[in-house]
């Protein structure tokens, strides 16, 4: 198998659900300006999914270009990256519905980790198929920056699940 | 990255915004011609939003057809527009359910508005990457047309912001 | 304009409605056998779309093969024709909840048959751009079939708009 | 027609299923690790089913790799194997909601039966039309595998029809 195949099933999986996500924002009840208040954070909610979904949009055609075939431990260790996508429409959404709330956060944090880790492991097998001449290996380096964000969504996924009440405190200050 | 590869992505959330925007339209409640009378102002504002993203789409293609290359800018720019665009189905159906009311017609004259500014930094970009002998540079000269749009629909919206009593009138009239 | 970019563009409308329609199936109340025979109406809906819509799909890569040419008009025609089939989950859920109801059986049929006409429409301004030595026009010949198709649709909105009281009290007997 | 129209349509299809099944998964009532309890068992069924999609989104193109030309029975068989994949998410959705219950549970394998016997449908068809020098024919040998799945997903959804009081008593218990 080629990759061409793998690429146009990723790009329609991910088109869905940088699309789907706007679904969960619900029309504004009432027709004044008032209504459009509790839409802003699910609707700061989307721009962020918007955003994050963009970026491995991004980085999974880069990583894709740099290899011409595709294993069967690859094309699941993909199927296991679009399954983590596929989680962001999801605690995107409950995120909004309950903002400042701690466990939601936290799972948000915890969806985009394990989207990080299973980047990372797509990465590692596409580099153990290619060899010691690994073209992506070279590109990539050391990649202090692919080892240091899960744990860094980790840490932050921790923060939320540990109750701060002084932050809660100054956030629901006027 | 060549443009194939944005051009696949950007045709695959075209074509979700485009169907999903149909997923709005409610099924009649009863099953008698009276039924379809509710459905009416969703039904007009789903033929409008279904022509605007078929231009866009249109547009689209003729914009990317001028370029061989793809840069990161052109990427965020291209995933600027897209936001805008699925923004569609939600102020579609906003209007459509609060027809002949001033602030959700303004908001779908600020999401036209923003869809075409995004547009219009796109064909910048790509105009910027060309370089002085730029193709799409002599085909859109000075594109009198970019630049009026956003500000007609600025307009647009503006007028549908400021209530005028006398149209709502003339408009609830038998 | 080539034809590669319409037919990306349609197969993806196309593959989003027949998939889409399968969200209107709502999930059986009850967990036991007699919690499934409400669900016969709308499934046996479904199956309907599902062919009609597989039937374009079909026809629709036929006709674009003939051609290597786009123009706005064909664009524009084929915009036409996506519309319409974009509303057959729509009157497909309307039919499912209302069986042997007439106005949602009519209205089912003007949709079939403005998708018949959409289609037709499609076909003519085809075989318009490629002149006297048309491919098309040698293949379709006089295509009694399309232009009969559409009168046949109409037909049969037209026996289901008139009440016809001896049918239902047949159908409603046990 | 050659194959790489009905791969991308096929593509499209399962991407959309794949995506939409998601949607089925609804955000928790309430903000605390508590209302995480009850997302567990349509999460998993969530997990289950994309991996069998996965499965067959895998198996589907190194099908439709072997053959060079697609026929009108290949092309309907293969909407047929679209079809019964496109119940996954209803049925999916059923189960979750009632776990443990007996009738989901077994058209679930009913469901699942009669897309391994529509991909069996595939699978022999372009065997047919490749002739008795068909490369699939000789890749798939006895298919032994291929015969026995639906027998054996025949035999699940039996198993769960019959009523069996001492498991689900089992299973009750805390």
């Amino acid at each position: 198998m080629n990759t061409s195949r793998i690429e146009a099933f990723s790009d329609g999986v991910i088109a869905i659900i940088i699309t789907i996500m706007v679904l969960e924002l619900k029309v504004p009840r009432g027709a004044d300006l008032s209504a459009l208040v509790p839409m802003i954070p699910p609707f700061m909610g989307y721009v962020l999914s918007f955003i994050y979904v963009g970026i491995y949009w991004n980085n999974h055609h880069h990583l894709l270009h740099t290899t011409k075939q595709v294993s069967g431990s690859i094309l699941w260790a993909n199927l296991n990256l679009l399954f983590w996508l596929s989680m962001f429409p999801l605690v995107t959404n409950w995120v909004g519905e309950n903002h400042a709330a701690s466990v939601p956060t936290a799972c948000y944090g915890v969806v985009l980790m394990l989207a990080a880790l299973a980047y990372w492991l797509l990465q590692r097998m596409i580099i153990a198929m290619q060899g010691p001449q690994s073209l992506l290996r070279r590109a990539v380096g050391h990649d202090w920056k692919g080892k240091f964000s899960p744990a860094l969504y980790l840490l932050v996924a921790l923060l939320w699940f540990i109750p701060d009440r002084r932050i809660e405190h100054v956030l629901l200050k006027p």
